[in-house]
């Protein structure tokens, strides 16, 4: 947690936002997996972390503009939970700590809430489904309809405000980047021929909890790097493949670290490997390079294609005019999603509160394949922090259907792109913050130059 | 999976308990952490998993009484998500792996369930919001309700089925008690003075990750073991502290083991240390000794307080005479829990259908302090699985509780008590199959003599 004028600073500068209406926070519950006590680990809404910073189930908060006042309400632990669970602090105590006088019972916030007029109230999208019983049962709003009756104006003012790291949240954010790429160094000096990929994703794990904290997201730690949303780990990693890790350290205070590497499952990269690993190399670094404020996202990611496109040409995959092959979308056969994404206390941040207003501003995102996925489409800030991860994969099924469709055929050799059809995926990934005069890239250094990876490679056959 | 027979077989089993009506099983959806794509690990309902075997989110299953015809319902994989996600099997593939010919989509299924009278079809009680969604949805209960108007016949046909383990359960639990040990060891063999309790939970749970599977509960790894639900790993480890560990592996197919061990953070046992170990290995290897057809677990659980009682006599804790002591749940000071639990696709085997018709056959608990903390109590039968796991706990709040309000004063020695308030908590736990004739402990043997404890500690200290 940090210190109580933090997040009575953060109220204030919400609160400045609205002259009127009550803004309610509504708190995650546990999740049982396979009953109600067999829960995973608690997660707290980043949201209400950020506001009111106690990470503890059944909890809610109220902002009320117009009598300034903050409310934080649950129910303490009764004398029998407290031999269960040892001695707990009361609602009371945590919201002091956070700097908030008014608290109550389950029972209170019932009744305060029911004091406001309904249409006072602003609440953010429901993402859980225990929040739509919530605002079922207290708002008496419809469950298909709470997500469409979330407030936009209260999206937009906690966007913005969360959008800009404070010095302290950039110091949590190194941190969490650094133990990040100790999880990766890990997974490079272990993986060796004939293990499977779930003893590496394993080993990533460990490091993660060792620490105190948590995998900000499931770890993808595969040979198949070409599926993008991939956590299964069930093969054998052989000699001559390509190992892709995309894993992420979240603290204890709940802010996000995500990385991605790409090293060979034997000690050294094919000539192939290292011939597209360049490519994606050279994107990655071109990307970083553009990065300051006012520098529009989109631009970098087009040109994060561009450099995919014409170093994908001189390889003999693709073919034509660059920028027209890119205007058409005809990078995305290998590139399919975005170069990146904002990171702060949710890995891809507050995306639980909608891509178009956090990552767009509000205007609509493109609707070409490709270009709709990328998540962050606006201008850059002083204190934004965002990740940057071009990639290069060859996926079957997509080769197979713009071939069917005959998707993009004037800018791409299909017959070459067959060749490679079982070559897997290539990624690097680093989190960086945009400084008043550029970026600095976030947390320790990871190898990720063809000489450097293949240095920590030995390291795992030395053992 | 097992074979499609067993699916087909456990199927035609809950059938022939119904002459008429609809059996309706909500499988369970993802759960995302901090917004909706961020998930914790998709966990399928087991009653789901049981019948019907397939771990996806997003399912319904119906057993149709009258008709004889059996149905899942899901919706399948777009070209866009197999683009993202590789190939992916059809509901309707998946379903012939468990020999059910009728699938159909979500929209199909609401359908076929409004064609249904709404009186005739049985539901299990829901555990997750989503659930209480859906059971709103498609049957149109409201959530404050959606409990009460379970099936009880349906809750019960499952309860006595899945109460019965067959030869391939028994053998997967076997292995997921084997690797729970090897967890265990891995623990006994890694802890050191300086090390946080982190370190050991992580390493603990990156066992089971290797392995390909996952902890079947979250870890308790502490060196407050006299802190029955303790989930914060927080505390630096210390030379003359006990370390109480519980934890257990769940497969692939989703059955789970469940071992708890104490031992010290040094190499050996303090004589004091030793002096409690003893009296709850006596309880524990007694209360095994108990196990067989016939037997019911109350006089098990009894007899187990009983030698606890008599231990903590000798030592001068406790005082008058014993089976009034018992009576009057005078040892719920140093055992306020229950000796063990039902095991199976659950840690606590079907704890979401309700302790009293599954661990009760729907007779009532006892309400008193100790007892009502007992998950079983009942006759046991060949074929079940559950865990003996005894334990003498110093509960600093329960002492001062108890001190304050008289509690049986006349059976305990508060003042000899009140110098041990420091001490922790001692449980040592096994999984154990009730045979016809008897009983058989599952799994890998793991350490538990005070003898074989220290020998695997000496092996943390030679690395």
């Amino acid at each position: 947690m940090f210190s109580k004028q933090t997040y009575i600073n953060r109220r204030n500068q919400l609160r400045s936002q609205f002259k009127t209406g009550v803004l309610l926070f509504i708190g995650n519950d546990e999740c049982g997996m396979n009953y109600e006590d067999n829960t995973y680990r608690f997660r707290q809404d980043s949201t209400f972390l950020y506001y009111f910073g106690i990470s503890k189930p059944g909890l809610y908060a109220i902002i009320d503009i117009e009598s300034g006042n903050d409310y934080i309400f649950g129910d303490d632990f009764t004398i029998d939970s407290i031999v269960w669970m040892g001695s707990q602090p009361t609602i009371q105590d945590m919201a002091s700590t956070v700097g908030v006088k008014n608290t109550g019972s389950i029972s209170q916030f019932s009744e305060r809430i029911n004091d406001y007029p309904k249409k006072k109230i602003n609440y953010l999208p429901p993402y859980r489904p225990e929040h739509q019983l919530k605002i079922l049962n207290f708002l008496g709003i419809n469950p298909a309809e709470a997500h469409a009756k979330a407030s936009i104006p209260l999206i937009t003012a906690v966007g913005e405000q969360r959008n800009i790291k404070s010095a302290e949240e950039i110091n949590e954010l190194d941190y969490a980047v650094t133990v990040t790429a100790e999880m990766h160094q890990a997974a490079m000096r272990f993986a060796q021929p004939g293990m499977n990929e779930a003893q590496i994703a394993a080993k990533v794990h460990e490091i993660a909890l060792a620490e105190g904290g948590d995998i900000s997201f499931p770890i993808i730690a595969t040979i198949n790097g070409q599926t993008l949303h991939n956590h299964y780990h069930g093969n054998v990693i052989q000699e001559g493949q390509l190992f892709l890790l995309d894993a992420g350290f979240e603290t204890l205070k709940g802010y996000a670290g995500d990385m991605s590497s790409t090293f060979p499952v034997g000690k050294t990269f094919t000539e192939k490997q290292k011939e597209i690993y360049r490519i994606t190399l050279a994107a990655h670094d071109g990307a970083i390079d553009m990065l300051k404020p006012g520098v529009h996202f989109r631009d970098v990611h087009l040109q994060v294609a561009k450099t995919i496109f014409n170093g994908l040409k001189s390889l003999g995959f693709t073919k034509g005019n660059t920028d027209d092959a890119v205007e058409n979308g005809a990078h995305a056969l290998f590139f399919p999603c975005g170069t990146g994404h904002l990171m702060g206390l949710d890995v891809h941040d507050m995306e639980n509160l909608g891509e178009q207003y956090i990552g767009y501003c509000g205007t609509p995102k493109s609707k070409q394949f490709g270009l709709k996925s990328l998540r962050l489409g606006r201008e850059l800030k002083e204190g934004f922090v965002l990740t940057i991860e071009p990639g290069i994969y060859f996926i079957p099924e997509l080769i197979d259907l713009w071939q069917h469709n005959g998707t993009n055929k004037d800018f791409i050799n299909f017959k070459k792109v067959n060749e490679y059809r079982n070559f897997g995926g290539i990624r690097n990934e680093e989190d960086i913050l945009i400084t008043d005069t550029g970026h600095r890239i976030l947390g320790k250094p990871l190898a990720k130059t063809i000489g450097d990876v293949e240095a920590e490679r030995v390291k795992a056959f030395q053992a």
